[in-house]
């Protein structure tokens, strides 16, 4: 690699280990539902991800069963106001109280959930995340699924991880802009964060 | 993508814009040096990064010209103590005042250099460095060296963007263990940190 | 003091320095209105402190003035849902969408103010009001007002001045709920944060 | 309280409740022991404090009865460098490496004792204690000594309190500068940290 500092064109990945079924105590865990809002989701979102669409049932389909069993939900909802410097670097995205910012209709919260304002990628910076996980709820096991996989997903992801909560990312619950960006995000889960990569939000069981 | 949600094989990488020179005013100006200690650089450090001493003249002269300059220079410094569970997933490194513990003789802190001692991969985690480079320096660049690249430089850098500072990573200054964490490193800080990625550590100019 | 560790009873306060007048950069300063909602000011609310109701018309008046000079203002939004912990060791009080927890209507916020939901004392805690003073405004002064004055006041207050800010307290717009409480609060402001602490509201001028 | 908003003179102390004993688990029990370093112990120190002399021997024997039990210890080493704010409002002190910034012998930390060098008054500020605390060792109960009780104890208790540990302090192991400042630290504690307060530090028990 030495005479090559900034790889271009293609490259190996890694393997990235994906584990057939996963059992999780629901009263020691959380779900982290990272940014499923109409900006990022729907089309005439000013930042939709492609990709995000097909991951709207799996995330659905979790979060019911996710709620008979007693799991905690937590929304996180980018949030940001006019001389947001985030617009100096995006369009123009999540307008607090306009329609791209509201949680898409199919994912929307329900009484008892928790809804975490964040400004920036990562949904433990400089919200109550980490008090309610931590504090409150007492949880060990944390399953992240939302968009975008490589951003606030991922970011999200890193601060639970180095809290050593147990990170659970379901690959058909998160959507990436790239495949590089989808490999980068499960390389990072897996292996980095010594979390739990599944192939399909099926996979997780709560007993 | 969608019929594979966990990509295998070989990915394309995204485009990793370079800036073929880059002039920062040293007064606004600091570099943190990550983690290079003898157990991530030097043979028989119990996670050597093969490709670690190749970088250390590149950052040897940057430090050399940034105190020259007046940058403010800070290090960060992987600590561990029996028990830390980090050596659970990693084998035992970086015991507190162990040989592996010691930053490189080549490197070796300065007078009036700040060291941030850490308990896991970001810098800017449980430590002072935050305090350091906004309250007391105040500086709005921060240039970041040193190993491993995917893993504390990253999440270093990653901190540092979400705190809008201008992120800036010569690219033979960092290591990385796979060309794909390397290539994923310097896509994360040029595109999500909307970092600046310069080839070599001479592209920085100190004005 | 040494044989009574415990002190009761009476007891001198030591000198709070007033100052008499206080000139303020208006770009350079922003105002923190913490917790001045119904539960905590108003008749009926369920922790009404009964010397909060003749602090708002020094607070508005302060606010008018800020607004008509440029000041940025922020507000704390105590927040609390069932199963908080804090309803354990005080009654229920500010849940979410409540009556209790509205901000009082003679200090609504207004198009482009800053609401920071918090879960705790501390108004830095857990909430993007850091982000926002410091990556956003990029504010060096301070001023606080609302109530509880040794509670919420006080704890935004030492988050602000660990940070350096200059922070600055007119005590007529804060109230407390003994005399002590108030001195307490005034004393750690002056002496401890290096503050800055006014008789009135109208002794900051905004030039 | 109205018409003097700044306290002055003689003012009446709430009461402050006293337990006579107090039983913890020390499995789930740590201490901290805050800033008992020559310039704030010892004569010749530039920030001694008169009654922290008075303190020494208690915070001995609770040191040795805890760690006879198995409670886990942390110190708090405050740490300055030239150029730092703290050095304009107060006397230089605890200049990284110097005398004053040595830990007294009396209370020489043991191995295995973690020490969280701080720049600031909150030990939970910038260092790792809460990551030790709470994602290493898992307490529950934190006992906090040392001193200045209305400065860095008093700080560090209101971080221990806003994260819902269970905080204790023994009169006898802290240290003001007035009564005043003592009664108000012991105020917070008990009263809005919902802590508990013993008289001795041989009130608590380890069963």
């Amino acid at each position: 690699m030495k005479p090559d500092f900034v790889p271009q064109g293609s490259v190996e990945i890694p393997p990235i280990p994906v584990q057939d079924e996963l059992l999780l105590d629901p009263g020691k865990t959380a779900i982290v539902v990272v940014d499923m809002q109409n900006d990022f989701v729907k089309p005439g979102g000013t930042l939709a991800v492609e990709d995000a669409a097909a991951t709207v049932e799996h995330i659905a389909a979790l979060l019911a069963r996710a709620r008979a069993a007693g799991v905690k939900i937590a929304y996180t909802q980018d949030t940001h106001y006019p001389g947001d410097r985030e617009w100096e670097i995006w369009p123009a995205h999540c307008a607090a109280e306009s329609w791209g910012w509201q949680i898409i209709d199919e994912l929307a919260p329900a009484e008892g959930d928790l809804v975490c304002r964040k400004s920036r990628y990562d949904g433990f910076y400089d919200t109550w995340l980490d008090h309610y996980l931590t504090r409150i709820w007492q949880v060990e096991n944390l399953i992240i699924v939302g968009t975008v996989a490589s951003i606030c997903v991922l970011h999200t992801a890193a601060s639970a991880g180095l809290r050593w909560f147990h990170v659970v990312v379901p690959a058909n619950g998160v959507s990436a802009l790239t495949p590089f960006d989808q490999a980068l995000t499960l390389r990072q889960v897996s292996w980095l964060y010594s979390g739990s990569v599944v192939r399909r939000e099926d996979d997780i069981r709560f007993t």
